[in-house]
C-alpha cells in the first residue's frame, strides 16, 4: 500500500462543510459571515502522550479529542481538521481502527477531515483543528476578574490514576482501573459546554497539564489570583472510584495530587461572575455536563489552596512540562 | 528551559494580522469578506525530509517554505501558520537559529505564527499554514483541459542532485554542489507567481515528489493526459550547473531523471490555455519568476514523453512515495 492509496482508503471522504477537502494542495474553508476562525494544533508522540500498547481505535479518538478540547475552551463550534501522520510503516491493521476511532469522534462533532500529510517516521500524530465562534465571543484566558467564581467541568485525576497503575506505582481493582483507563484513553472534549458558556464565563482553559498548571494560565493572562477549596476539589475524582479505593493504602494527599496536578483530563476550568451562577447551571444542564464550583478569583495574585475550614494549605503541586 | 519559556523566548511575537496569536487555547483569525481560507499541512521528519546535519536556520526556512509552496499552488496569499514541534531536548543552540530561519521567511511573506505545540520526542516539525484567496478563484488540480499548455516555474532537479552527492552516489565540484545544496536546503516557494496566475492558469500543483508524479495529480484530477517535451525539460536543471557538469561521466538519461522525478523542488507545474501565453508571461515578469513551457495537455489520458523530434520515449520514472 503506497502513500496515496493509504490516504484514499482511510482518510478521504467527500467534503460536505468545506468548500474543498482532501486531495488538492490546499483545503478551502469559507467561514460564515461574522464568524471568527478558532485554530489549535496538538502533536501526540508515542511514549509521551500514549502508550505503544494503546488500542489504535482509542488513539484515533484521543488524537482528535485533545484538539476539540481546545476549541471547547474557546467556546468554538468544530468545523474541520487536518491530520499529519508519521508512521513507521503503512500498517493496515493499525490504520483501519485508528481512522475509525478518529472519524467516529469527528462525525459526532460534525468536524470534517479536510487535508493532511503522511510520511514514514517514528509514530507522531499532529492534528490542527478549526472551529467557528461569533466575532468577539471567544472565551479567552484573560477575562477572569476578582470576585468571579471558579469552576471545573466533569471529573479530574482519573486519567493520571490509570497512568500510575500502568507505571506500576499504584494498583487498583479491575473495574476501577478500567473506568480510569477509559478517561485516560478516550477523553471527552467538553465541546457543548464550551459553546453554552459563551456570554456566561469570563475566562476558560482546557485542563491538559493538570488543574493547577492550567488554571495558572488564566491567572497569569488575567493578572489575578485564585483560591481553591481542596475539600471540594478532592471529590472531583470519579467519586464511586474513591469509595472503592478507601480500602487501599492511599493518603488523601495522594488523591489531592491526582486531582490538582494529574493531567490528561481535558475538562474545562472556567470563571464566571457570582451573578451568573444560575446561567452556569443552565449551561451545565444544556450541555449535560456536570460543573463544580471549586473556588474563586482574587485580586491578590498567586494560587492559594485552602482546606474545609478555609485554612491555607501548602501548595507543592507541579504542572506537567515536556522539558522540565 | 521549560516548555513555556521555550515558547515565550523563541516562538511568541505580537499578533498583527490575527485577532489572537500565541498564548491561548486557540488562535483567532478573521478572514476578510469574500475570502476563502486555504489550508495546508506538512510534516518534516529527520532522515526523511532533512539530514540530521542540516543548519537549523535553513531547516526553519525549509519547514515553512514547503507549506508556503502549497499555498502558492492554490494562488493563495499567506496569512498565518501554526507550528508543532517534537524535540529530543530543549536545545537553545538549535532553537535559536531554527526560529530565526523560520520567522525570517514568515516575515518575508507576511505570514504570522499564531500558535503551536511543543513536546519531547524524535525531531518532527509539523506546520499548518493558512492563506486567503478570493472566493472561487483558487487554482485547483482539476481544471486542466485538452489543448492547454503545460508550464513549470524555475528550475528542477538540483535538490535531488545535492541529495545524491550527500548520499555519495554522485560527486560534484564544490561551487556546483553548493548551488544545488541551497536549492535542497532553502527552497523558494513561488508565492508571488501563484497569486499572479489566478485567473490565468487552469490548474496548478506544487512539485514536491518530482515533476512527473505531481503532474500526475493534475492529470488524474482533470481526467486528461499530457505530453512532455524532454528536450526542453532537460534544461530545467540549473543550466550553468549543467555546463560545468558535461565533463562528469553523467548520461543525459541521468540528467533527465533528476529533472523529471528528482523531488524536493517546490516549483509550480501549471496549465493555461494557449490563448493565455501573453498573460502567463506577464505573471512571470510580475512575480520575477522564470516559467518554461514544457508540453501540453491532451484528451487521451496518460503521460507521454517525447524527444526533440517529437518521438515517443520510454517512461520509467517513479514519483516519490513515503511507503512504496
Amino acid at each position: 500500500m503506497g502513500e496515496f492509496d493509504l490516504i484514499r482508503r482511510f482518510f478521504t471522504r467527500p467534503a460536505t462543510r468545506a468548500v474543498l477537502g482532501v486531495g488538492d494542495d490546499c483545503a478551502l474553508l469559507q467561514p460564515a459571515a461574522g464568524m471568527q476562525l478558532a485554530i489549535s494544533t496538538d502533536m501526540l508522540v508515542e511514549g509521551r502522550h500514549f502508550l505503544s500498547t494503546v488500542d489504535p481505535f482509542k488513539l484515533g479518538h484521543k488524537a482528535l479529542a485533545v484538539n476539540l478540547s481546545d476549541l471547547a475552551a474557546c467556546g468554538a463550534r468544530p468545523l474541520a481538521f487536518t491530520l499529519a501522520l508519521a508512521l513507521p510503516r503503512a500498517d493496515e491493521a493499525w490504520l483501519e481502527p485508528f481512522s475509525r476511532g478518529l472519524l467516529a469522534l469527528a462525525d459526532a462533532h460534525g468536524c470534517e477531515l479536510v487535508g493532511g500529510d503522511t510520511t514514514q517516521g517514528p509514530l507522531n500524530i499532529c492534528i490542527t483543528v478549526f472551529g467557528e465562534v461569533p466575532r468577539g465571543q471567544a472565551l479567552l484566558r484573560s477575562g477572569a476578574r476578582a470576585g468571579d467564581d471558579l469552576y471545573v467541568s466533569g471529573t479530574l485525576g482519573d486519567a493520571r490514576l490509570a497512568l500510575e497503575v500502568f507505571r506500576g506505582t499504584l494498583s487498583a481493582p479491575a473495574e476501577v482501573f478500567e473506568q480510569a483507563r477509559a478517561r485516560m484513553e478516550q477523553p471527552t472534549p467538553r465541546v457543548a459546554l464550551g459553546q453554552a458558556l459563551r456570554g456566561v464565563a469570563t475566562a476558560a482553559v482546557d485542563i491538559s497539564d493538570g488543574l493547577l498548571g492550567d488554571l495558572g494560565h488564566i491567572l497569569q493572562a488575567s493578572g489575578v489570583g485564585a483560591r481553591v477549596d481542596t475539600s471540594v476539589a478532592m471529590n472531583l475524582i470519579a467519586s464511586n472510584n474513591r469509595a472503592t479505593w478507601t480500602s487501599a493504602a492511599f493518603s488523601s494527599e495522594k488523591w489531592l495530587e491526582l486531582v490538582l496536578s494529574g493531567g490528561d483530563d481535558y475538562e474545562l476550568a472556567f470563571t464566571a461572575p457570582a451573578s451568573a451562577r444560575a446561567a452556569v447551571q443552565v449551561a451545565s444542564v444544556q450541555a449535560q455536563t456536570r460543573v463544580t464550583r471549586i473556588g474563586c478569583i482574587e485580586a491578590e495574585t498567586g494560587l492559594h489552596l485552602v482546606d474545609a475550614q478555609g485554612q491555607a494549605m501548602p501548595h507543592r503541586y507541579a504542572s506537567f512540562d515536556h522539558f522540565a
